[in-house]
């Protein structure tokens, strides 16, 4: 479980990381910074930090933001009755992703999965994102990312946006993060 | 009607604005970018550039380029059948944006309307934006904006793009640009 601290640490860094490519954020984001462990303690190596600018039942964006080779455990958005799942498009605005989804697996991959969760990654179609490169994911369908060494930013532009209907392939994940008491 | 030289001009104007910001584009992205004089002949006081990163049936996300005390004319998105109108949220990545909705009129406004158009400007309830805030626009709901001196970049999340649907309240306005030969 996350401490109160870490989470005010991790929202204090992914808000520099923003700041320093001219992405501002007013007081208000900069509090609703969400910290996601998923539920695992290794936020360094598998989590993600994100800002959600605006989420209506018609579409939603978000920014990313990815510390040093933190990883975004794979998992899909499913339909929601009759409504198709999420379909999100990412795109890299600094840094560098490593982005997998179902498809030919790559050769040989470029990402660093973590010791211990190799079972819970099985789709290895590798996108490499650059700044200015962008990768639209269709509904329903298996992906998961990586940054590269400076860790990045990836702006996400999606339908509505529903995280509580996730499915991750590892079973261990919790995706609504829980954070102690200070 | 705008030339093509015109065109080639703005174009690289807009993609080095969007550089001095760290916002790249693909090459594919800097020949797509629009150049929206809106049949008027003035694009300099009325006009938008604008780089679609992705329209579909379900979202669509843009950046807008404003030029020094550029503005984009009064409009709405109405609905289209069945389906509401195009529902907006403006975020302002750079410079400042005054933005009119429907609305109680501010008493002095900052923006200043191109002499001989006064008549096409109707509602006067105005947000001012800078880098970090943001405003959603509802449906069938009339607005336009205008950039501060230094021209600003707005980042622009939405419901699915239908330019075509649009309806501008200065009956001269054509929104799909006609490019003279080269
Ligand atoms: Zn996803
Ligand atoms: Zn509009």
């Amino acid at each position: 479980m996350l401490k109160q601290s870490q989470v005010d640490q991790l929202q204090a860094r992914t808000a520099e990381m923003l700041a320093r490519q001219g992405i501002l954020l007013t007081p208000e984001e900069h509090r609703a910074i969400e910290i996601a462990d998923f539920g695992l303690g290794e936020i360094e190596r598998t989590g993600l930090e994100l800002i959600t600018y605006i989420n209506t039942d018609r579409y939603c964006a978000k920014e990313l933001v990815l510390l040093p080779h933190q990883i975004c455990p794979e998992h899909k958005h499913p339909p929601i009755g009759s409504i198709p799942g999420k379909m999100e498009t990412f795109r890299c605005r600094w840094g560098r992703v490593w982005l997998y989804i179902e498809g030919e697996p790559t050769a040989t991959i470029q990402a660093h999965i973590p010791t211990g969760s190799e079972d819970y990654y099985t789709v290895f179609h590798e996108i490499e994102l650059h700044p200015g490169e962008q990768y639209t994911i269709p509904p329903d369908t298996l992906h998961w990312f990586q940054a590269g060494e400076e860790g990045a930013i990836v702006s996400e532009f999606s339908s509505t946006s529903r995280d509580e209907y996730d499915i991750f392939t590892d079973p261990r994940i919790r995706r609504q993060p829980e954070v102690a008491e200070a």
